[in-house]
This record gives structure tokens, C-alpha cells and sequence, in this order.
């Protein structure tokens, strides 16, 4: 049984803490946080070691009825990995804590690259992170082009790959996020940065991609448009991504029209937070023309990452040499379609 | 000065009625509602003689008020011309009225194609339209994408051309439109029915076009993807569109990196509805790679149309016979740019 520690309970951080403690061969030994909040509270109260990422704000969370089980620094002594899930802007500081304590990390899409030197999905490259000290799990939306990508690219190689891809404005706890009435191409530049992202673990790919910001908290969605090496026939897409694990092949005119309805699903499912690991695809959108494949899918940016980072614990603790085994006991523990 | 009389005074056709007044070759001499209103009180302050399309109703008018000069079968009969901006259900009926009183007709892009067998944009097909009976001005959308696409065309031919359309869910009045926080994905089929209504203007275009609808009341967005036939610097394009009036390149960086500030800069213009009848093309977005132009532009769906309509009048009347004469007597009178 492998200990792992989360450093940054937040959005994806509580996600993962959930995700990790109901495996069977890993236990959450403590998770971090910087304020005293509700999401203090609750991870306490759900049984999690918590330890504080300021050493001088112990009394702020004394102050707020608040058990501490010690600093970061503390927590990161027990562990066999940490999953680094702060905000983008503190993990290189974070990352030289680790290399001297000689613990493994794990970082979030929030990260670049270039902090790791390695990038890592389930799918398309699993074997490159093994054993190694420090990998990367991409960010929600590259996560989500790579899922469908991936077994597109098995079966019928890809050329070249166009995606424009709206994305929401916030989180829906985040109120002091826009935009509230407006259509904001972020970044206003062609092509943005999520194209290169991709290459980090779809090695090789041609993809330019467009991004825009709109007025919604729940999920991204992306317009694909994907010039194929072997023309297939659209139902031969269908059915690759029907048995492709993580990708839900969904129906508009079941009533799953739009984003908030495929949340509205999430909620029938009856998960913890009605989380939606998996990516969905509109089944009317795929479609195959003259030698290119257009669909439209959506990305839970709060939880799609959550099952690649407990396969990225595996693969960096050499628990399971076969990703596809990791993927399999992951999806199991976490009852993913 | 030719007679035009708008049938259905709503947001396209009070925006028509108060462009064609201002034309020194036409003027209004009829507008027509089918509900006792602000909209209609204001007509009638403007000093526009209004008539009622459902004789029925004639009580409810005058119960508020409003003066009325006839009906719709009476307005036709002055007319040398009909701007019909009724909504999209009636139009085919109204065609056979306008047949019977022998009267020239402009429908809008909210009608079929099928209906007049023929579409209108000021820059591409203005002299098929010429002495001719009927015409469709093409939708807000369609026009946003010819105004750009044509100068483009001319400058270094045009392959192929890929288009997502992200739309806004409702105008700012329409208070019963959403959605408020999804998604959708409008069709959810692939390609939209966007792309075939752009060959109605400009013929032999290859276009593929997506589209979605999300929660924004301002204006509409497309991230465009063109293949071109000769390689151009991006610098070429920027001055191709700047040199094209109804075609603004504005900057990001100067404040207007949405949908939002492009309306805001419309408010500075000083306009009657603060409208935009120009389309804003983020001049960050211009790229040139691998013999593909990328950028992205806004409509705004209110008025873009409008001075394509009063061209239009132009064109079915024989009142001028060069597109380009035409388009600079509008733009003149109404101050585009």
C-alpha cells in the first residue's frame, strides 16, 4: 500500500484525495491546504491529516476549530509521491521541496511542461512516466482531446487536426470570474497554446487550436474537425469510441443537447460531487466527409483529470506495468463507464 | 424617390426603416405591426405611417392609442418596394400578396433560399439581383462571413474554408431565450446548415461550418479557418480588410478583446441603437500558417444587415447599377466606416 499526499485540496486536489483512497493499493496520508475554509473543514471531518501549506497561519486554523496534523514540509517526509496540485504559479518553488525530500511529485496541467520535462495520459503514453520521478497529468482540455484522439488515431491515422474549443468562464463556485454577457477569444492570437500541449503526449500530432471564453460554469466543449490518414466510415468512429473507456458516446436527442444536460446525466449517475469523468461525444456530431471527421465533445473540467492522475501514481511507482490493467482497476474503484 | 414599405417593424425592420429614410433616392412611406406596442407607439412618434397585418386587431390599436393608417393590403399598394421582416413562418405567404399587387419584394435570411430562388450580398452577387422582382438579404451570420471571405477571395483565392460559429442564445430584449448556463450545440449535426447558405452569395465556396449556441445576448463569434489558393503574408490580409468598408480590424490589446467591448466601442460611434453594422475582426487573430489563414471576427446580429438591405432596394429598383456606387451612398448616409 503506497502513500500518497496531496498538496493543494481544492478543485482537482479533493477530487484525487476521493479517487486515490478507494483503490486498493494506495492511501491518502494527508492533504494541504492554505486557508481555513470549508474545504479545510470538510477534508477533517471526511478523516484526511491535514497539514498547512503557511507554517505562520497555524493559529488562523487553531482560531477556526481546526485540527492540523503538521506543514507541508511534514507531509511530504511520509509520503512515496506527492500530487502537486497548487496553483500554477507556486509548484517550480514546490518541486525543488520535493527533490530534496527525494519524493516523487506529480503535477497538473496548470504546470508547464518544461517544469517536469514529461507529460503523461492513461492512453497515449502511460510507459513514459514509469519509474520516473516527477511526470505531468495535462490540463482538462488536452486530457479530453486526447481520450478521443488516441483510439481515432489507432484506428484510422490522423493528418492534421482543427479544434475550436469554447471554454467556460469559471468554475461555478467561482463568482469572481467572467464573463457575464460577451464572447472572449482567449488568447485573441491563432492558434492558441492547447495545440502544443497535445504533442506532450499525443507525440508527433498536428493540431492548431482556437479558444474562445464564454458566459458558463459547467464544462468546455470542443469542435473537432480531423483529416484522417484512411477514410472509415462514420459508424466505425461510433463504435471505436463506444468501446473506448472514458469516452461516453451520447445522444442529443435523448434530451443531452448541451453541456447542462450532459451535467444533468452526471447528477443520474449518482457519483460523489456528480462528477463526469468520462468524455462525452455527441453522437449526431460525428460524421465523416470528403476524408475528414467532425464531432463535438465536452470536457468536466473539475473532474477528467481525476482518473488519469491515480493511473499517473502507478506509473511512477512502478505499482502496474500495463496501462491498460491501471486504467481497468481505476475505472473499477471509481464505477467509470 | 422610390417608395419602400416595411412589412413587420421589429429589430431588423425598424433598423431598415430608419436606414432607408435617410437615403436621399427612397423613403419610407409605410411600416407595418402586428401588435399594439412601444415598438408601434414609437413608430407612430417617428412620424412612420403604420399599418396593421391582422385587419382583426384594429380595436386593440386604437384601445392604446395607436394611430393607424391602413392595413398590409393597403400599404402594399404605394409601394415600389417590400422589405418583408416578418418572421420566418409567414414570409411564403406574404410572397403570393406581393405577387398578386405586383409589387417588388426583399425577404430576409430567416427565409429559405427556396422562396426567391435568389440571395443577396452587397459585395458578391449585387448585379444578379438587378431589375429583378424578389430577393433575400442573407442572414446576419451569412453576411458577417461574406464581408470578410469575399476581399479575401479576390486578394489570393480561397480552397477551402472551415468555420465555428458560436452564437449568442437570445437578442438582448429576448427575455424568454436561453440557454443561461450550457452549452448547445445548434445543430448538434455536423456540418451546420450555415456553410450551404453562404453559396447562395458566394458561389463554388467550400465551407464547412459548426455551430453553437451559448449564453450571450451581444453578438455573434466565428473562429475561422481558411485554405488558401496563393501563399500571403498576414500583413496582406489586414490591409485587404482595412481597405473593405463594412469591415473593421480592431485590436485586443486596445480594450477590445470581446463581444462585449466591441459593443462598447459601438456606443462610442455615437449611433442610433448603438449599432455595429460593420464587422470587427480581431487583427491579433490574422495568422498565416502552412497556407492557412486563421482569424476571428463578431456579427452583430441586430443591424449588420441593414445596409445590405438598403442596397438591396438599390439593386431590385435599378437605381444604381454599380454595386460599389451603392454601397458607398449607404455607407455615406449612415456613417459606416
Amino acid at each position: 500500500m503506497k502513500s500518497v499526499v496531496i498538496n493543494g485540496y481544492g478543485t482537482i486536489g479533493k477530487r484525487v484525495a476521493d479517487a486515490v483512497n478507494i483503490q486498493n493499493d494506495m492511501k491518502v496520508i494527508g492533504v494541504s491546504k492554505t486557508k481555513p475554509d470549508f474545504e479545510a473543514k470538510m477534508a477533517v471531518k471526511k478523516g484526511y491529516d491535514l497539514y498547512i501549506a503557511i507554517p505562520e497561519r497555524e493559529q488562523l486554523f487553531k482560531d477556526a476549530g481546526i485540527e492540523i496534523a503538521g506543514t507541508v514540509d511534514d507531509m511530504i517526509k511520509e509520503a512515496d509521491v506527492v500530487v502537486d496540485c497548487t496553483p500554477g504559479n507556486v509548484g517550480p518553488a514546490n518541486l525543488e521541496k520535493y527533490k530534496k525530500e527525494g519524493v516523487k511529485a506529480i503535477y497538473q496541467g496548470g504546470e508547464k511542461h518544461d517544469l517536469t520535462g514529461l507529460s503523461f495520459n492513461s492512453f497515449s503514453n502511460y510507459d513514459d512516466s514509469f519509474g520516473r520521478e516527477y511526470t505531468r497529468v495535462v490540463s482538462c482540455n488536452t486530457t479530453g482531446l486526447t481520450r478521443t484522439l488516441k483510439p481515432i488515431d489507432d484506428l484510422c491515422g490522423i493528418k492534421k487536426i482543427r479544434a475550436v474549443m469554447v471554454r467556460r468562464g469559471g468554475d461555478p463556485n467561482q463568482v469572481n470570474k467572467g464573463p457575464i454577457n460577451a464572447i472572449v477569444p482567449n488568447p485573441p492570437t491563432v492558434p492558441s497554446h492547447h495545440g502544443p500541449d497535445l504533442k506532450t503526449v499525443l507525440y508527433g500530432s498536428d493540431i492548431t487550436t482556437v479558444a474562445l471564453i464564454v458566459p458558463t460554469t459547467l464544462m468546455h466543449q470542443h469542435s473537432l474537425m480531423v483529416e484522417i490518414e484512411r477514410s472509415v466510415e462514420k459508424e466505425e468512429i461510433i463504435e471505436t469510441l463506444e468501446k473506448r473507456s472514458r469516452v461516453l458516446v451520447l445522444d442529443a436527442k435523448d434530451g443531452l443537447g448541451s453541456t447542462a444536460e450532459f451535467m444533468e446525466y452526471a447528477k443520474e449517475l449518482g457519483r460523489s460531487r456528480n462528477d463526469l469523468f468520462e468524455i462525452p461525444v455527441w453522437r449526431e456530431s460525428i460524421n465523416v466527409v470528403d476524408g475528414e471527421l467532425f464531432y463535438m465533445q465536452a470536457v468536466h473540467q473539475e473532474s477528467d483529470v481525476v482518473p488519469e492522475n491515480v493511473d499517473a501514481i502507478r506509473s511512477l511507482l512502478e505499482l502496474e506495468g500495463d496501462n491498460e490493467k491501471s486504467i481497468a482497476k481505476t475505472n473499477k474503484a471509481m464505477g467509470i463507464l
